[in-house]
């Protein structure tokens, strides 16, 4: 332990949320300008390139986009551009990049081609002067501030917002399910720091950890699985609930904490047989969310109820202190994960 | 083990590969018929609906409609349909619906809900007159025969050589590069069995496994974890080479086995930088492929060398074979996995 507060960074970047929400909210008209310059453009489809906890955050947005604005959306995979030189007609087509540091030199090169390819593009960073910003066409500042921990925490919940009230924004919302997300965050992080610090006692020794979720929620599930491994080591990985039950339920058994995120809403709801299924295995499960009374689990972490679709926004909050502490109790500090740093350079 | 001789089925199926790619190249002119309409139709995007292996076979084909054909294409999530009851504007898009069973209730209500949007739907499955079949506009028979493993083998090699076959003649191709396939299939599975058993000798007590590939062979990367998890039970987790940097390699250490797809071609080499790197965390790599000796690795599975494009078809073979000795070297049966079905019926 090189460092005398281990977790110090994460934990204040985490704590920091509830106000970062709060100054985003503030900048909703600069957003609906891009968002106005989008809804001009009329697409017809969308695509999200992303690397990493961003790719999280660009999964939130595929469904926020399906959902909201009615468009079919994809996942980019950036070798396709940088490896196997595709150069697809982009004509009517919106391509946003998602990259807290803005830096990563793939998504880079797919927005350029993109752009050089008909797509208006727009960069979604937390560093405004950053390449990315320079390479797209438009750009939405998330605004949470420097992140001194390389685990991305605020950033993560601001990129969230920021895809909504920009996603919301093009159907002409105003994003009024967001509107009282600062006072629930602070809510979420208060009422749910004891069951918190009971889950993260719970699974000190866990070895084998599936996070899972539905429906906007999967972006959850991919999120905690990732903060996991990184933070804390484990060997986490995560399904949608309906791929569970397609294969990998078969390797659940007793020895396996399912961390599941259950909100108020269809994607919960849906949660409801997938559990039941875990249930049979023996499964230990940690529900997480508003809806986590609702399910079959050993142990829940409450989060206060909000509209579906911006319900990932509040449910990652436990899930990060929930990283930063399992990494504090089992020696290791999350600021500094080994092998990690802030940028990482793939092509 | 209830079963007299555990892991028979799988056992033949996966033997059974070679003649089935020559069965199905023997259709080509059936597939080269429904390449044609949709090349009549000129799609301007498209978008893949598949859950399970079948998903991970879609993956592939997403890389292929996006190099080969140089149209923009995303993996459908289906609940925005079947739990949001998302409805967008489909003219212009293709939409390949992949599933064996073609007997799952989520893709055949995707499937239909395109269609009445404007969708060109094409089903590719293993069961002709599936629900899914009569629920597409057009159809292709990945014709592997029934099968009769839970875990799915010979219809995962035939639906990727249908979705090549397919994609390939859409841009007026003959499939030339899997013409000698069901020669090169043979090839792999005599030539990799030492070097398999190997590896599931050396792999018997490993409790954290990741899988990893690029470019085609993410494809590749993603069935490994999920057959490895289904049969052996073993955590096993698969990333992109270039998002296993973005984060999880820190997770990485002496105690992981790294499984590593590593073909000629462009995917293959930007491993090696991905390789290097999870060397330096020291876990022990096992890189399977036709460049495995260029790689930094401590177990090689050699692969023949083929185009780049088809080499998933034949990486997957040793990978196969690996899940099945591994699960009956920990004394599981492959052939009924605890907790799984050959269809299962996700909304």
């Amino acid at each position: 332990m090189h460092e005398p507060n281990p977790g110090r960074n994460m934990a204040a970047e985490i704590a920091a949320q509830p106000d970062v929400f709060a100054d985003l909210l503030a900048t909703r008209d600069t957003i609906a300008e891009v968002a106005a310059r989008i809804e001009q453009r009329r697409p017809r489809f969308a695509l999200l390139a992303a690397r990493g906890s961003s790719d999280h955050a660009a999964l939130y947005a595929k469904y926020l986009i399906e959902v909201l604005l009615q468009l079919p959306a994809g996942l980019v995979s950036p070798s396709t551009t940088t490896l196997y030189g595709a150069e697809p007609d982009l004509t009517d087509v919106l391509l946003l990049s998602v990259s807290q540091s803005g830096g990563s030199p793939d998504l880079v090169e797919v927005t350029e081609s993109g752009r050089r390819r008909g797509a208006l593009t727009v960069a979604v960073t937390n560093t405004a002067d950053s390449p990315l910003n320079s390479a797209a066409e438009l750009s939405v500042d998330v605004r949470a501030g420097q992140e001194r921990a390389v685990a991305a925490t605020k950033t993560y919940g601001a990129t969230l917002l920021a895809l909504y009230l920009l996603i919301d924004a093009v159907r002409g919302g105003s994003g009024a399910s967001a509107a009282n997300l600062p006072e629930l965050a602070r809510t979420t992080l208060d009422e749910s720091a004891r069951a918190v610090s009971e889950a993260a006692n719970r699974y000190r020794f866990a070895e084998r950890l599936v996070t899972t979720g539905r429906g906007y929620s999967s972006a959850s599930a991919a999120e905690a699985a990732l903060k996991l491994a990184e933070t804390s080591y484990l060997s986490a990985r995560a399904y949608s609930g309906a791929d569970l039950l397609h294969g990998p339920v078969a390797a659940i058994d007793a020895d396996t904490a399912v961390l599941a995120l259950c909100s108020d809403g269809r994607g919960g709801d849906a949660m409801r047989d997938v559990l039941e299924a875990v249930h049979q295995r023996g499964a230990d499960v940690c529900a997480i969310g508003s809806a986590a009374a609702q399910v079959r689990a050993s142990h829940r972490v409450p989060v206060p109820a909000c509209a579906e679709e911006v319900a990932p926004v509040l449910e990652i909050l436990p899930v990060q202190r929930l990283a930063l502490e399992l990494a504090l109790t089992r020696g290791v500090d999350p600021d500094n994960p080994r092998g990690l740093h802030k940028v990482t350079r793939t092509r």
